[in-house]
């Protein structure tokens, strides 16, 4: 009944090496059986079902304990899977998932992204650059208002074009509407420019509404989908990814998934989350605040999401980071030295801050981005 | 457009005054507009649509800022709402939600939980003392084993026997073999005792087989649906709970979810987590870790999740604290003291130290509890 594979998380724990001790031992015990140790069944049970700490090493004044566990106890679900690599001990202090090591026998079970970056960049058909995305804001504007806006932006050659995350069904522009106008709008610029920009609206919403409005944007001709796995919850935007009948890059955004990575003493590190798991839940792109930006992510901690968008998982294949949040134009060559071409830029708001014509920003942007990559 | 009534988010904020007031200046223009101030347009969208500080106050050490928002922002969906209340700050240190005071033009759009406090105590015939709770575990063992330690526990006098949280579709124990066995083993000790004791499945799962697994849990005649709302969404568990055809108590379980209340500077009060939230989004009980357990949650975090339980919320009903997690049989006078009557003990692998007799021990877990309150 156990094929004998296991997986493995890498966790960083604080206190001296006694605690880091106890505490991945507990980890063990809590993440799998939760049951005193002293009564846990001989046999199997006790052998495999238990994690099992594989090796516990200082790194720069804190612990990292391998703990791996049977791939049996993750039942093939993604659900599963999360709670056995943090679901009770995120209620703990002093523990934080810094890897995730999955075996084939894991990730059978998972499609990842369906694009990934090389189908993104085929589906917009942009081989080499780093590519271009914005958000349609504030709310309270009128569908045809925002329709106005993605116009200008794809006039102006931004690639995506996505709603802001906090636009879902509002009286000011209710999503239908919203998206009947945008994907009309984007159209009618890509016959202009002949461009392949897109328009991707945001599908958060309540459960039964999502795979609806996912259907409703598929239909209109949106070129993708945004999600806010937090949320809505991350095995819902697995299932948005391995909907054949949608097949449309999927685009995940962080609200409510900051408190994950805001204590530096619990929670799951920046490459793990926003790279990792984000793979595994099947986003072809991961949106996250840049460093310098109004969030306060370092530089090293947008390395690491890097990292983690691209780091080998078996079939899994790489996405895209997409770096924003409060980000400006003038940021863009650091960031390439950063982030290198395979890189989506998310400028908001910052886009408007150039001068008074949003054409004319779009376009500086696009051109500083192609001069600034050579193309 | 806007009707003009708001609701209103209390955020605990660091920092000395000016910092406060900065912070709860950005979080009116992140969770709505999410734009640059200047350009933010004149009229209804700056009048209205932007979060709005109420008032700052000075409360030991630390700022509370209440900010209100426009109800049409929220959207009338869980999910947006969630997103109003802590979204994108989510990612920002130093900001943790206290209280949510939600107006009826919100309450409305949200039934709460179907049960509550009285519904439950109804659905079991247990009309004043503490509700007794227990957990199947540990995971491996098969599902005729479970089976057998449910019949126990319900012939000892448990009223409510779940799933541990870890048990999904594992090849030890399938769901399907499991939910028959242990409804079936439920019922043949209540044929003896004359209880209406309930065996709860945990339905946390992939995003398609929640509601499916539910429904075979609901035609098998199971007593509840425990739900990890941080890992399947917390709008699944309203899904869960809003479902005619359903009609079962929804039990919330922690897992995942403890990352927005173990950091003191950024995430989501105890109160306001598992009490406020946990009910707009259709619980009947909450499940969270005890003080003095094996978890971290003081007594005074324990005493607002329970508040939070209770606490006005226009029509939607108070629901049962349920505090467990290493919890031992020697607690409970002192948890009567804190709790009251009102409260679901959860004692899981703590029922098997007392002695060698699961039955005896269950016994004696109840009669201690009957006791102590009086009955």
């Amino acid at each position: 009944m156990i094929s004998g594979e296991r997986f493995t998380v890498v966790y960083r724990l604080t206190g001296d090496e006694a605690t880091a001790r106890q505490k991945a031992h507990d980890i063990c015990l809590e993440q799998t059986v939760e049951f005193p140790e002293e009564f846990i069944p001989q046999g199997m049970i006790r052998d495999h079902v238990v994690g099992r700490l594989e090796m516990l090493t200082l790194v720069e004044k804190s612990y990292r304990a391998e703990i791996s566990y049977a791939v049996e106890t993750a039942s093939g679900e993604l659900t599963q899977l999360i709670n056995v690599i943090f679901g009770n001990i995120s209620i703990k202090p002093g523990i934080v998932v810094e890897d995730i090591r999955l075996p084939q026998a894991i990730l059978q079970h998972f499609r990842g992204p369906r694009f990934g970056r090389e189908g993104l960049r085929a589906w917009l058909k942009v081989p080499k650059r780093p590519l271009l995305f914005t958000a349609l804001k504030p709310m309270g504007l009128s569908a045809r208002e925002l329709a106005d806006m993605a116009y200008k932006c794809a006039l102006g050659g931004i690639d995506i074009i996505k709603d802001d995350h906090g636009l879902t069904n509002q009286c000011f522009a209710p999503y239908e509407e919203r998206l009947q106008r945008c994907v009309e709008a984007v159209e009618r610029a890509n016959a202009v420019t002949g461009h392949r920009a897109i328009y991707v609206p945001n599908v958060t919403a309540p459960y039964r509404q999502i795979v609806e409005r996912a259907r409703l944007a598929k239909a209109a001709g949106a070129g993708g989908l945004m999600i806010a796995p937090a949320i809505a919850g991350l095995d819902t935007m697995r299932e948005l990814a391995d909907d054949d009948s949608l097949a449309l890059p999927i685009f995940s955004h962080p609200a409510f998934q900051g408190s994950y990575v805001t204590s530096p003493e619990n929670g799951i590190g920046h490459g793990a989350l926003f790279g990792q798991i984000t793979r595994l839940a099947g986003a072809d792109a991961v949106i996250y605040p840049n460093f310098g930006g109004r969030f306060s992510f370092s530089q090293d901690e947008c390395r690491q999401i890097t990292l983690g968008t691209k780091i080998a998982m078996g079939s899994i294949q790489p996405i895209f980071p997409s770096p924003g949040g409060g980000m400006s134009l003038e940021a863009i060559p650091e960031m390439l030295r950063v982030y290198g071409h395979d890189v989506i830029f998310l400028i908001g708001g910052g886009l408007f801050r150039h001068g008074p014509d949003l054409v004319e920003n779009c376009r500086y942007f696009r051109r500083v981005v192609e001069q600034m990559a050579g193309e």
